[in-house]
């Protein structure tokens, strides 16, 4: 079930501050009565009607397949079946508090998430109320299957997408563009982005739900490791979905973020289903701040340590391999966590370790936003603020697998994969900070990788 | 022999009227006595150190080999000899004349190389004095070889450079930033880089000339109809250079230009030698402008059909073709020509085709910028450039060959290959503009690519 816990007035002004000073301080042990947090919400939900008032839903590409179409295709993919599930809390976060409220509930949310609650019981539609935008997937659809994994993770995904862009609309007073938008060989997706905001240059939370049927030579390059895969008649039906987003603010002083964590699930000749999960957070800077990248590792490290001891060590690795501007010789950014192909020690066990890791992007991200909000910074800085974001898209277009893969990809929402990019960025020829300065000490950590913990 | 004609200053100034009035309303016949001019100079030459004292020269990467080992490795390319040579008209240059006497005559090189005037028995370092910088390849050794396609290929493209980074310069008052730098594997380059001039955010004029050894492979890679070349020992002897120029200006009303000419030579196992040219000249204004895109397009054609009657149309295409971002739907711009693999009638007229191309580059674009040097722009103007800014690094990013290549080659000047990006750019979430407007007529030229003449 659920855990949805009503406490009073004063209980939430307690915890308001305890969250306050989480935010504005970095995370220290012993500051409030507990690590853990609720959702609160003593005002009742909003309808799902309502919620979806004041967002646009955009249907684009070519007219796709009705929903109906697409639940018989989605046939051919076999979810597996699992116990775990995840909770409802989000579903709260449309009622009508005031802003510092829903602010706080949105970036609370992670923390209750820890508790493993599992809500198998927990009420598909009730869930779905909280997201930015109804499920991919038929929710009748989702209530039938409710134990497989493909939902379970077509739920996450939802719900991290949700308790993230609350989180930043929270900090920003924006609101996030709401596009709907169906894949005419299957499945589909929900953008959010929010452009020009107050903190936030641009900021994008993307899900995507898509299914069909893949070539082999296809299969093979959607799994990193390359495994060969039999299809019936060479084709393989496969099911593959995934939360990701990247935020760029506008002070040079708060780092950009990216995060994506996916699920594939392809089915052989032989009706076996090959599954495995990817993932990874991972913060790129402007400039060294030691307590911030502490802080984003550490957390990272608390999500990975709870189901494996090597995790953090092996991901943090992965990802500096990763993100590596290879023509540069430098890094994108200070890393994080990055993993692909993961399919051990159990469909079970990989799915908690996504899912304790989706929930640390608000409490790994947010916090240092908050701390940096009112940092004022010089022309100089914005300057080299445009400078990197210059190498964040040299890496996105020559070299993150994910695009040029969706580029590639006939039917591929072009403006969903392609938001990740920076609403402006600059080629300043021969930039090479002076010896000594902030900008030099940036350059350092991108060409030689850092143990952050 | 070159044709350097001196007139008198009563003649100068006809010629100058003549050429303005050409540049500022587009070349129109009959308004001039003739349509050819000439380069004029009655001032005396500088020396070569007086030139090179206001250059910095620069040396980048790992030290390089010398001159002198240089020299040797160049050897084992061998040089196919020919007749024809080219005008050394472009060395007066850097006389010391004014200003605006020096632009014309940087604008008037190309008319006057329509002569096909070849100076066989022209001083080599005597026309070297006009470059940006001593050529890659050792006077001495150019002096020695002046009859190989490998010199005078170099000679077009440092004499190229020259006359489109003066007429550069001259209608932006800034200077170009001369940067010389060596490929420790072989060979080297000159770039010429003007940022945030008045005129121009961005304009990069490189030379490279590189030669060593190639696996089969890169050689395959090389040549785009990927023929299979037979090396000793699987390695072959290559040289390959060329000029490449990228103009981002800063009025939105002042198109982007890029061109590209360059040679490879490669020796197969049997000491034969593969020879072929390759190049282009497009345009990628922001706004239409029919009468700009007659102008340069007809400047192309007139090239073209001096060497064959199919040129203009084949190449024309292919241009577009070359052009295109696919993930878009788009072509980079309105094109112009493109060519690749050109080894054929003869190497010598492969090569008078190519020189009348690189001859063009600032016939075909200088008039274009006069023309819109004083056109006033809004912000949405500008945004609009910024937007289109953002679609010429994706196309250079993710498709252009050149760009791949140079980027996945080990030792290759990544600041050369890259100076190619604009200052700044921008990626507007679903940015359509809206019907009616000069941005929608802008994109539909782009979606269904135009025949201007």
């Amino acid at each position: 079930m659920a855990t949805i816990v009503l406490i009073k007035n004063t209980a939430q002004v307690t915890s308001r501050r305890c969250f306050l000073s989480k935010l504005k301080g970095l995370s220290k042990a012993g500051e409030c009565h507990s690590s853990r947090y609720f959702h609160v919400s003593s005002l009742p939900l909003t309808t799902w009607s309502s919620r979806t008032a004041g967002v646009r839903f955009t249907s684009h590409g070519t007219a796709g397949r009705s929903a109906a179409s697409g639940r018989s295709r989605r046939r051919g993919v076999l979810a597996l079946s699992g116990a775990a599930a995840i909770t409802a809390a989000v579903a709260g976060f449309m009622a009508n508090v005031n802003h510092f409220q829903r602010a706080e509930m949105a970036t609370l949310v992670p923390r209750a998430a820890d508790d493993d609650d599992e809500e198998e019981g927990g009420d598909i539609l009730m869930r779905c109320r909280g997201f930015m935008s109804p499920p991919v997937t038929d929710v009748a659809v989702l209530q039938d299957r409710k134990g497989e994994m493909c939902t379970r993770m077509e739920m996450l995904i939802m719900e991290t997408q949700a308790a993230f862009c609350k989180a930043l609309e929270e900090v920003d007073g924006g609101t996030f563009k709401v596009d709907r938008w169906e894949r005419k060989e299957g499945g589909g997706g929900i953008s959010c982005v929010m452009q020009d905001g107050k903190v936030f240059e641009k900021a994008g939370v993307n899900v995507s739900v898509v299914f069909g049927n893949l070539t082999e030579e296809a299969a093979r390059q959607m799994k990193s490791r390359g495994k060969v895969l039999k299809g019936k008649d060479g084709m393989l039906p496969f099911c593959a979905m995934g939360v990701s987003s990247v935020i760029h603010p506008k002070n040079p002083h708060i780092p950009t973020v990216h995060f994506n964590y996916r699920y594939f699930e392809i089915e052989e000749e032989d009706g076996c289903k090959q599954w495995w999960f990817g993932g990874g957070t991972d913060l790129t800077p402007v400039y060294v701040n030691k307590e911030d990248a502490f802080h984003f590792h550490n957390t990272l490290k608390e999500a990975c340590d709870k189901h494996h001891p090597q995790y953090y060590t092996d991901f943090k690795k992965w990802c500096d391999r990763y993100f590596y501007v290879r023509h540069r010789g430098e890094t994108r950014g200070i890393g994080g966590i990055f993993f692909d192909d993961l399919d051990s020690p159990s469909q079970e066990e990989a799915f908690g370790f996504v899912k304790s890791c989706a929930r640390t992007v608000v409490p790994c991200y947010l916090p240092i936003v908050y701390k940096h909000l009112h940092d004022p910074f010089t022309a100089q800085e914005k300057d080299w603020q445009q400078v990197r974001r210059g190498r964040y898209v040299e890496f996105n277009l020559v070299y993150d697998r994910g695009v040029k893969f969706g580029l590639a990809t006939p039917g591929s929402r072009i403006e969903s994969i392609l938001m990740s990019l920076p609403l402006s960025a600059r080629w300043e020829y021969m930039h090479e900070p002076d010896l000594g300065t902030r900008e030099a000490e940036m350059l350092e950590v991108l060409r030689n990788p850092k143990e952050w913990l």
